[in-house]
Formats: C-alpha cells, sequence, structure tokens
C-alpha cells in the first residue's frame, strides 16, 4: 500500500453533471474519500473553445491538488475530449477522462453495428470519442451528433413531457432504424434524459452512459498501483464550486440521487 | 462640443445577445464609433450569481475603457440587473443599463394594466425591472418570470415550429388571458423569439425590447452632455471576444443583421 493511498480521489466538472459519475463512482468504491469541484461561475464547457476549456481544466485541477488528492477524474465530457494532454503534462498524479471507459464500453455493448455518439458541440467537433472508438475497433463506423439543448433541459428538470420528447426526436432522427446499435450518452447531463432518449432513438440501439465505466477504470487503476484507501480509513466528501453554492446543491441532489449537505464557494480570483 | 466626443461608444454583453442593443445603437446614431465586447469564455450570465456577474462586468468595462470609450452600455440585462452600482462606482464615464429605459418603454406602452416582465433567472431574482417599473408608477402591479430555455433555443437559432412553441406556452401561461397588457422581453436574446412568444402570450399583450429604448437614452445623454460625435468623425465599428471569434461571428450575425467581418479575441488572462 502506498503512503498516499489515504487520500481522497479528486473529481471536476463544468457544474452539477459530473456528479452522476461521482455516484458510480462512490458506490463501485465505498471506502474512498472524494473532493468535488463544479466550475458553476464558468459552466458550460460544452459551447466553448478547447483553448478556454483548456484553460478553466488546468484552473480545475490545480485547486484540487491543493486538497491533496491522489487521482484526478476529469468528469465532464468536453474537458475529457480537449484537456487530458495538457493536464497530464502539468500534473504528477494519474488523470483519468470519461471518454476511453465510456468508448470501451460501448464496443463492448455494440453486436458490431454502428456506434453512435451524442455530446456537447465541444465535444462532438473535437473528435475524441470518434478516435477513441476507431482505436479501439480500427474501421468500425461512427455516427455522432451534437445535442446542445439537452444540458439546459436537464439543468432546468424538463426530463420528459413533450418538449423533451420533440428535441430528442429531432437531434436523433439519424440514429433511428438505422444501422447503430450502441449509443454513447457523451455528456454526463444526459442520464438524466434517457428515458426519453432511449424511446426517441428506437427500441434497437442500447445506451451506454460513461459513468459506471469510469468507475471500473478508476478502480483497476487504484488496484494496480496499490493506492486503494484502507477500509479503515476516515471518510469525507468535499463539494467545492466557483459560484453560490444554493443552486448547485438544489439540482446537484438529483445528479447525485442524495441530498448534497454542504457546497463550499472558492475564491474566484483563485480559478 | 467635449473634446473626447470623437471617441466610441463601449458596449458589453455576455455573448452575442447584446448585439440587438448594438443594431438598435447604430441606427439610432450613425456617426458614433462602438467598441463591442462579448464575454463568450463565460457565458451565459443569466444563471449565475449578482456577484459572479458584477465580477465580469467590472473586467469587461476595464477592457472597453483601455478602448478609450466616451460612454458604456450594458447591452446584457443580467449585468444591468446587478452590476450598475459597482459600474458607477469604478467608472469616470457614463453607465447606461438597459432595465431603466426598458421599462420606461413598458409604462408607456401599458394602458394601465399589469406589467409583466420575462428574463433569465438572474435578471428576475434580482427584482432589478420589478423596482424600476414600481418607482415609475407607483401602486402598479408587475408580474415577473424567468424562462431559461429561451437563451439556449436562440443561441441554437430555433426560433420557431414545435419546440420554441410549447417552451413559450410553458413559460407564458401565467401572462395569458389575464390582466397584463405589455409583456418586457428582459433579456437580448428573446427579440429573436418574438413571433412566438407574440403568439402563446395572446393577442392583447404588447411586447416591449428595451433595444431602441436604451438607444433613444444614450443618444439623449450624449445630447445633453454635448458628446455627440462630429458628423466628420472617422467611424470605426470594432468587435471583440473573450473565446475564439468564429462562432461568434456566425451566430452574431443573426442577432446584428449584418454580418461581422472581424472579431478579435483578447487574451482570457486580462479578464
Amino acid at each position: 500500500m502506498r503512503p498516499d493511498s489515504h487520500r481522497p480521489i479528486g473529481v471536476f466538472d463544468s457544474g452539477v453533471g459530473g456528479l452522476t459519475v461521482l455516484k458510480a463512482l462512490t458506490r463501485r468504491l465505498p471506502a474512498e474519500s472524494t473532493v468535488y469541484l463544479g466550475d458553476t461561475a464558468r459552466v458550460p464547457y460544452g459551447t466553448k473553445s478547447g483553448a478556454v476549456v483548456t484553460r478553466y481544466s488546468l484552473k480545475n485541477a490545480e485547486f484540487l491538488r491543493t486538497e491533496g488528492v491522489k487521482l484526478l477524474v476529469v468528469a465532464c465530457n468536453t474537458a475529457s475530449a480537449v484537456a487530458l494532454p495538457a493536464l497530464r503534462a502539468h500534473l504528477d498524479i494519474p488523470v483519468v477522462g470519461v471518454i476511453e471507459p465510456g468508448a470501451e464500453a460501448a464496443v463492448r455493448a455494440s453486436r458490431g453495428g454502428v456506434v453512435g455518439v451524442i455530446g456537447t458541440p465541444g465535444t462532438i467537433r473535437s473528435g475524441a470519442y470518434q478516435q477513441a472508438l476507431e482505436g479501439l475497433r480500427p474501421g468500425g463506423r461512427v455516427l455522432a451528433r451534437a445535442c446542445p439543448l439537452f444540458v439546459p433541459l436537464a439543468e432546468e428538470g424538463w426530463l420528459g413531457g413533450d418538449v423533451p420528447r420533440l428535441v430528442a426526436r429531432e437531434y436523433l432522427a439519424p440514429f433511428r432504424g438505422g444501422e447503430v446499435d450502441t449509443l454513447v450518452l457523451g455528456c454526463t447531463h444526459y442520464p438524466l434524459l434517457s428515458e426519453v432518449i432511449a424511446e426517441e432513438a428506437g427500441s434497437g440501439i442500447r445506451l451506454v452512459d460513461s459513468a459506471e465505466a469510469t468507475a471500473d477504470a478508476v478502480a483497476q487503476l487504484l488496484e494496480a498501483q496499490g493506492m486503494l484507501a484502507p477500509v479503515s480509513a476516515e471518510l469525507r466528501h468535499a463539494f467545492f464550486v466557483t459560484d453560490v453554492p444554493e443552486r448547485f446543491a438544489e439540482v446537484g441532489a438529483r445528479f447525485l440521487g442524495r441530498p448534497i449537505e454542504r457546497a463550499e464557494q472558492i475564491d474566484i480570483t483563485y480559478v
């Protein structure tokens, strides 16, 4: 066991969406402490450029390092798509993104058909999922589409009814009744809309959410490096945000599946 | 005529929305040069806290001051709602927001009924329109509602059809068939959706857009202070953004009503 194994896992996201990844992590690794940072002062990342998202990601990682984290999980798909090389170059701890695990889960789930990917404009434009899938199954076809209105719908809690259904119908038309048999939910907000997404994508398509796959990847990495927390370690789950915490705690509970008792605002001039 | 009268008018917004105000300004004051800053690296402001929006607004103003502007127009409703006192305290030039002019236009338009206001969560939560309207017509009733999905719809160009119609129907239900006779579009994005908003608000309701009223207020202020640009002055319309300029130029043309030839990205570490 390494001496820093009792330290927490750091997780950052542009806002509340990454709490779906945190939820999977704490279920998969119940003995691990976590420190979560939601960059709510600059959310969303998905409509911004790679350079700006990389800058914000480095600042988030810098803060989490001061919290003594032993491993960094980039829970935001957009940040995972564009900022992993910069984060790995600047940090001396392992960095895990959500794209590689999500792509692996999709390849496992697909019966050899075409894999579909939906995400933010930033994620889709980066081509990160397309490249990861091509690396795992060379020559396999990928159909990708940006769905920018899904994030505001999930944030507002419009998860069912006519509006989400019509938006999903419009976005998912290219996937319906074609060769796609697996659809990657390439944004942490999308699992909240999985019911309408599944219905509008059509019955032949299996949805893949990278949260569980990412939690598995983190567990394997910690185990391989002898960095799993000792079961006797004191548990701590801390939440930080860059804007006022009230709305984060309120909306975040929906993503995390349990109440958030306390989230602390960090100095915005720092990040 | 004041010696600085040839200087440009500075305009800032969280992104592209303020271009509707710039459009009204350049039509009302064709001899004035302008410098526009869209804070596209941190858009949107409407879902963020007053403290964070104030911080961003001060940074935007600081940049425009280095461009030598003679007057500052805060084209963003959310920033106008929360940051005017701080901006006025920090700047030695006149600062004009969009809320006071919009509220005045609404009171002129209303036949004595209830005035309705729609805007971002930040604008509505601030109570700025409600206070301005109360100041202009003490005892008059105001009905306000936040419509968070209108901004992403306008940014994505989903301006007509079933989705915007259903979203508008949901948000505008409290205004339909009641005592409201005037509805303030309290966000610069909303004029793009004015057709569905007008239809779903109902035929008895007049829409008020603060862009024209703000341009009038600026014209009056410049005239009163002897600061109108000499007609012989060289014209310059400059555009700056905090994220990459491509998408700004593309989406912005829809808001401005004419192409944007060039937008320059300013150093994000500055703002």
